[in-house]
């Protein structure tokens, strides 16, 4: 399973419907934050693989919707690889409610590898030497401060 | 103008349009966090106003948008407060590129102050005479680690 | 399975991201539309049944991405009832591009029957025997006009 | 003042928020369809100009609410062309709630002329010529049906 990156933020108001909980769309927004930071953390920034010529569109989503969350809270989301094929690679994420570690929702993407023109491409290098050595790995505990509120007086 | 809030977070890829920057829509949402940002940092969480019947609608909001924001940016949202009457608070916000400091987009929203049936509302305390304060007082900075981002192995 | 209800509307520009294709977080908007288009066309609108205390929320959604649209593409979304059980009920939602007719996306949501303060609830009626007679019944075709334009000199 | 084109559609149960009401940023995504109807009202979708190297990137947006939204309600949204100069075309916009007709919202979008490279661009033809011949005209009421719903046993 390799390394798990977790990610915190807050829901936003915008992201709340009149049911009064997180609508249900959103967690896929959220999820495409886990990919991402799941690829800085082990360094390679996603924005990286787009310029070299990588795309991963998503062919197929999957969420199981468990608690709901509210505006404002906070929500750490785990992002891991959970499978990688020739032609694709699927992450599984867990949606944990902070404030008492319920787990909000679980879900997962697979991802097709396909070039800028949106042709599928077998084992594309170096993503995928990449992927499979971090894989193998035991990271490290690392934390960046990727968020902060500062109050100043201008 | 009082205290100013600064929140950092990163360009989500759902955020962005076909044009590769970030949809104009967008910026409003991030507007709401901002002030989500600032009365907590203030101490004052947006969800007890809540809770204790005030609602803050929007009645008018602008935005001019100076330079366009790429997926991944790290901005910094600048919030602060432009002007309180006795039925209207308005917030002012400053969107800014981490990495250049460059502003990418200013803004205001005017919120009518509404008790919880909708009704316009004079003058509501507490909030009111605490965000009178706000305005009066030089802050400290102080800086919560609001995200952060960790790798671990299950 | 029952009646099948087709809604059709374009893709916007905001739903739209960098790789110039629709966002995939946005099909699941989609899909509530085509819910509420389903229940309005069997003539019980959706609000109908959050104002007599019956809620749905999505406790599972799939969804699998076959070809990309774009900005402005025709879409034709069609929903019907997959499953009915007395504790759920089941939607199934086929997305069509109109111009070519090809399948962009094919995708379940599962939710539960829940009360007002979001507690199971068993066989919940008028809902429950309303929606189990839909899936016994032919329907004849009917075609509302959702949307218009029309250009006007003021 | 030119033509004024009117777009229908109901709001999403996504676009509500905890309120209750329609969340204040998604006005900005529907003027948005209000300008692409605008421009296929008037026999030239947005399409064909972004093909054609012309993009209208927004560069000042504001809103005035005036009567709140809810989920479900049919809104008629009307899009004009306010101004234009050598450089920039401004819309304006009127939200309105079809069922009592009463204005739920107003506001206008400034957008500059950029070409491909996000260079401005000074009378660009055939835009430019084409949008001041619009605004010269009395239009004839165009009603296209834009969206349908319609129900079939499959």
């Amino acid at each position: 399973m390799g390394p798990v990156v977790s990610t915190c933020f807050r829901v936003r108001y915008g992201e709340t419907d009149q049911m009064g909980f997180v609508f249900n769309a959103h967690y896929l927004t959220w999820f495409e934050m886990g990919r991402t930071e799941y690829c800085r953390a082990l360094s390679r920034p996603y924005t990286l693989w787009e310029k070299e010529g990588l795309f991963l569109p998503v062919v197929e989503a999957s969420i199981r919707y468990k608690n709901p969350l509210r505006y404002d809270d906070r929500v750490r989301l785990k992002t891991s690889v959970r499978e990688v094929t020739p032609y694709s690679i699927t992450f599984a994420y867990k949606v944990i409610r902070e404030e008492d570690s319920r787990v909000a929702a679980e879900g997962s993407t697979k991802h097709a590898f396909c070039d800028r023109s949106g042709k599928l491409a077998r084992e594309p290098e170096p993503f995928y030497g990449w992927v499979l050595k971090q894989l193998e790995q035991t990271m490290e505990e690392v934390v960046p401060r990727e968020r902060k509120t500062d109050i100043a007086r201008e």
